[in-house]
């Protein structure tokens, strides 16, 4: 990647938001501050029809907020294209992010409308920074989730990140392994990821190692002679079967002399076939402790329907549909504005209607409530107004559905409800210690466990409530009326 | 993006690339330099089940080769494994890429299983570059086809790509933009990529600026105020029928009066039913000439089917599915040794056969040919080796289906044959110019419309011929005759 592709800066935004925040600027009188505005990121739609999302990114976005600037080089690009007027640009050359941001902890279970990020500040920063927020937020989202259930798929097993060749781009890559590994994989093939965010990097070897040798036999000699501690022999060049197998097993046998053990990987063929057969001929040769890895194109699907029938496969290599998302590339996150201060000065909540309406959004400036039982068991999400509401436990409340005004529900609470969102920059400054990416991730696996295994099912899960307060309902219904074209 | 993130390294690669290359290293005698190598780089299945590739992603490889290092901190972090040793970190400290490297032109419409790039260096040198290659090269190939299918879609219409917020981190956008230019978009909203690669950057309103002023008017008013030259007014932050397409038509009028045209964006909503009301009322109104963009998860398949209803549409913006391949989010490049040195300094050609028969290899060091007919349309790519075969207009030939061994056919060949592989970097240094991504756009473009539109369908398109030659098959034949266990 060029240099010149890296730096941080907020050019990395829709350019729409340049000319929107130029109009904001011109639209304020000088000396004063343009009008302050809350945005709400959340997303419509769980990734890979799943029951959960894992929330990440949120340690890059903090950097990211506090690091980028524009460049002089990026204000005489915008010079340029004959846009944009001096005195804007002039306000762009000393461009910091300024505002506040609250945030779910980053590893945090999460669902669809609930806001997971909250900003405050004024409508050009927070305009600015739209689109590299979701940029960083859904990516990482998406792969966190990805690995989770991969991870979920496999028995809570050994997976390991190989996506960097199929990875979209560099960042694609480096992000996709930090995302992975607080989904839950024990390291990355991909080195730089392993020294940029301290986390194991791993291998064995590749078919043009084996290839580069006259023979199968000598190629596996000379790895194990240099590597005796960390020996995993790829064995299907050739031949899993007729050929690998027992050059592996060979091999071993020196490296068992020397007291070390070893292991082998499948790449190709049938991986229950193989594998079974693989593990026939390693226990009969005494190596029972020789682990099997095997790749080549998994999923979560592939990797529940091997695991139900009784693969011996201690470790997965999972690259392309890991790093990527597979046929789930996207995660839906949106960034939508959810108060406005008007001409006077006022907060003034609002919302958009949409001509769908599953694009309608929530007004007003929100936080989330879990409400678990008393086993600490989530039961449901609540939207509340962030100032004026708050609940605890032995209270009953009536919560509504977000969309479907008929439906409802009471509840009395059970264990103290835990706000979701928490202030991690106050003024431009970060006010909150963000965790260890290792924290982040048992965190996140721990606060997992508390989830019913019926949230979790892969295919048709069981749906997790989130719903609003009658608070926020009245609001909504205000807001609709208001507008008075609801109807359609 | 934090800085550490985005240094030109070789770090960027897969860890078993790094101890496979130690392995070279010590079997190396001291002050001779590591054997040689030819690694080839191909893909196995069109992306989308379509029927061409655009090959992209080579000015960025070009870049990455000439630049990239190891830094001193990248070697402290290695030694910090415990793996490697100091001879060999040594030798790490002043690696630079010296190999060569072929390659098709970037922009080139391409096929499975015919060699894309060539690279020739030492066996160290060609595996370190493995993962950082496959990732440029794999995901800018995968976005400009996605673009071509989803320009040819619209009628080789305008569109616009809209990706950054969905995109995978933030090279993941920028690559993406870069991808899309060479695919056939008009620009981008990816202001940063605008800089980089200078390509046109667009955009049009968001829902935040219409939702930022007490009224839809008042912020149409406002946009045109500032923008009369480029207003285009996004209709459906309420309801696009009952009030955003009313309020565009007064805002226009304003502009009418000092001689401006404007547009309108629709992003929610039945795309065909709502495009054609609002193109009747512009048109009621005299405003004929106001554009009609559209956007909304737009995909090929969609936009084919509107186009195909007659929509009034004038410009698609794309994002997400442009910028992530959408369902198709991977390209299957790979990269296998194709010809190795053996210890007595003998070039020899190898092939993997794998327990897959569509992951068996064609070995030796080779050359692509596009024969077309008399009118340049390409008819068939044959592989061949490369310092052995030549052919030329009017002679006949007889070429083989790389796996199905029992098909074959002859062939007189009607105009020159072209060598798609040329020299790009010869022993370390660039030694082609490379045309500018302006360029490299309209090359690609014209060179597509030579290709029969049989291959073009968006689904179930006609196979184009990849074959190889007889010279290649009997070199094929005997490796998998020596190895002796072709019969699985």
């Amino acid at each position: 990647m060029p240099d010149e592709m890296t730096a941080g800066t907020f050019l990395f935004t829709d350019f729409y938001s340049l000319t929107m925040s130029q109009g904001y600027f011109k639209s304020t009188a000088s000396n004063t501050p343009p009008r302050r505005a809350v945005f709400e990121m959340f997303f419509r739609r769980q990734p890979c029809q799943g029951g959960y999302a894992i929330f990440a990114g949120l340690g890059t976005l903090l950097q990211n907020l506090s690091s980028f600037t524009f460049s002089g080089d990026d204000i005489a690009y915008l010079k340029s294209l004959g846009l944009f007027e001096d005195d804007f640009l002039d306000y762009l050359k000393n461009f910091k992010f300024s505002g506040s941001l609250w945030a779910a902890d980053e590893g945090t279970v999460v669902f669809p409308n609930e806001p997971l990020i909250r900003i405050e500040g004024n409508l050009i920063e927070c305009q600015l920074i739209e689109g590299m927020l979701l940029n960083t937020i859904n990516f990482q989202s998406l792969i966190a989730t990805k690995t989770r259930r991969i991870w979920l798929a496999s028995g809570k097993g050994s997976v390991m990140e190989f996506g960097l060749r199929r990875a979209h781009g560099m960042d694609g890559a480096l992000s996709a392994s930090r995302a992975a590994w607080i989904g839950g994989v024990i390291g990355t093939s991909n080195t730089l990821a392993g020294k940029l965010f301290d986390i194991p990097v791993l291998g064995t070897m590749a078919h043009s190692w084996v290839m580069s040798f006259p023979t199968e036999k000598e190629a596996f000699d000379a790895y194990a002679e240099i590597y005796p501690d960390n020996t995993v022999f790829l064995i299907d060049t050739y031949n899993s079967l007729k050929s690998g197998i027992h050059n592996a097993i060979l091999a071993g046998k020196k490296l068992a002399e020397k007291g070390k053990n070893f292991g082998i990987r499948l790449d190709s063929g049938d991986i229950q076939y193989l594998s079974a057969e693989v593990r026939k001929m390693l226990d009969k040769e005494g190596f029972n402790k020789a682990k099997i890895t095997v790749s080549n194109e998994l999923n979560e699907s592939i990797i529940e329907t091997l695991v139900k029938s009784n693969v011996p496969v201690d470790t997965w290599g999972v690259g392309t549909n890991l790093v990527t998302g597979g046929r789930d590339s996207s995660f839906t996150g949106v960034y939508k504005l959810s108060a406005c201060e008007d001409s006077c000065g006022q907060m003034l909540p609002v919302m958009k209607f949409s001509d769908n309406p599953d694009k309608t959004t929530n007004p007003g400036v929100k936080q989330v409530w879990r409400i678990s039982d008393r086993n600490g068991s989530p039961l449901a999400d609540i939207l509340a107004l962030d100032d004026d509401e708050e609940f605890c436990a032995g209270g009953n409340y009536c919560f509504w559905h977000p969309s479907a005004d008929w439906r409802h529900f009471s509840h009395v609470i059970e264990a103290e409800p835990v706000p979701l969102l928490k202030k991690y920059i106050e003024n431009g400054v970060i006010c909150n210690t963000l965790p260890s990416l290792h924290e982040i991730r048992s965190n996140s696996l721990a606060a997992f466990e508390f989830f019913d295994s019926t949230y979790k099912r892969q295919l048709n899960p069981h749906l997790y409530k989130v719903s609003i307060t009658e608070k926020l309902r009245k609001l909504k219904l205000e807001l609709i009326n208001r507008q008075g074209f609801h109807s359609t």
